[in-house]
């Protein structure tokens, strides 16, 4: 079960840089694709902007209703995460595909991937770079975190198939938030 | 000694979502800020937005001189690029404070950081951003690697003075670039 999330420690899930998957739902026909380019951009409420090519089936689904969710998988969904950017929604449907399950998002209509440790219903807030970059800002509505995975270790794309797979934390004193 | 990087390389640097150092000068005077919120937006010449606060000293230089050092720290220096994001350039020169040497760049006036693995010389190419997220986009003309530095682990912030250090490296068989 999925417990919501403050949205004040959205950035402290996505500014480590993961590999994350985004859902998207237009006319009824959802799709899920990975996305490695992505960054905070402000803390509360959280804004991110995500970097989108128009090549992906997800760009159109994306630029027209305005609307996705951001799902963060652990390094146990790795397999699955490849296999979902290695193939597009134009052909497959990929939640079928690769055995992914959605639920219901409370303020969007794509779908949450309840496999994920972390889930952001997002709303696009800003388009004025979409033309020139394929880069959207996001506001995340709404956060949902999975309890029962504790210690999720994420992955991180390196290009080409290789990814680094969280290693030790360290605390160091720290003024940053 | 650093060589350089062939730009198409660059991505695969900053796709995971490292901790960087960002360098400015500004009538001669430097300055270094530690830095999470980035991303890639091209893979070819090589694209990066990145959000630099309005709050920082660092936000002036680049918005007006445009120009930056991109610099990838590993491991070994998480406790000096703490140190650099815990106190501003308004007060500090932090390159003498905290022992960074600097070396001149071939394409911009920001210094490059020969401690970090790789240093990317930068050009802000798109603001219209800056005023609403203090968001920039920026070009890398120039790369540098330093050989010696060989598979640098790298930190990613989860906030509060927390990083997660790179782990092991997973090959999975990827059409992604």
């Amino acid at each position: 079960m999925m417990k919501a999330l403050p949205l004040s420690k959205v950035y402290q899930l996505l500014e480590p840089g993961p590999v994350v998957l985004l859902t998207t739902a237009q006319r009824g026909r959802t799709n899920v694709m990975t996305m490695s380019w992505h960054m905070m951009v402000e803390f509360e409420p959280p804004q991110v902007a995500c970097v989108v090519s128009n090549a992906n089936f997800s760009f159109g689904a994306l630029r027209r209703t305005g609307e996705c969710v951001i799902a963060i998988p652990a390094r146990k969904l790795a397999e699955k995460v490849v296999a979902v950017g290695n193939c597009s929604g134009r052909d497959v449907d990929k939640f079928a595909e690769f055995g992914l399950t959605t639920a219901p998002a409370a303020r969007v209509k794509p779908p949450l991937l309840p496999a994920c440790f972390a889930n952001l219903e997002c709303k696009v807030i800003d388009r004025r770079c979409v033309n020139t970059y394929n880069l959207f800002i996001l506001e995340v509505l709404k956060a949902w975190i999975d309890p029962a995975q504790k210690n999720p270790k994420t992955i991180h794309h390196r290009g080409f198939g290789s990814f680094v797979v969280d290693g030790p934390t360290i605390k160091l004193k720290s003024r940053m938030r």
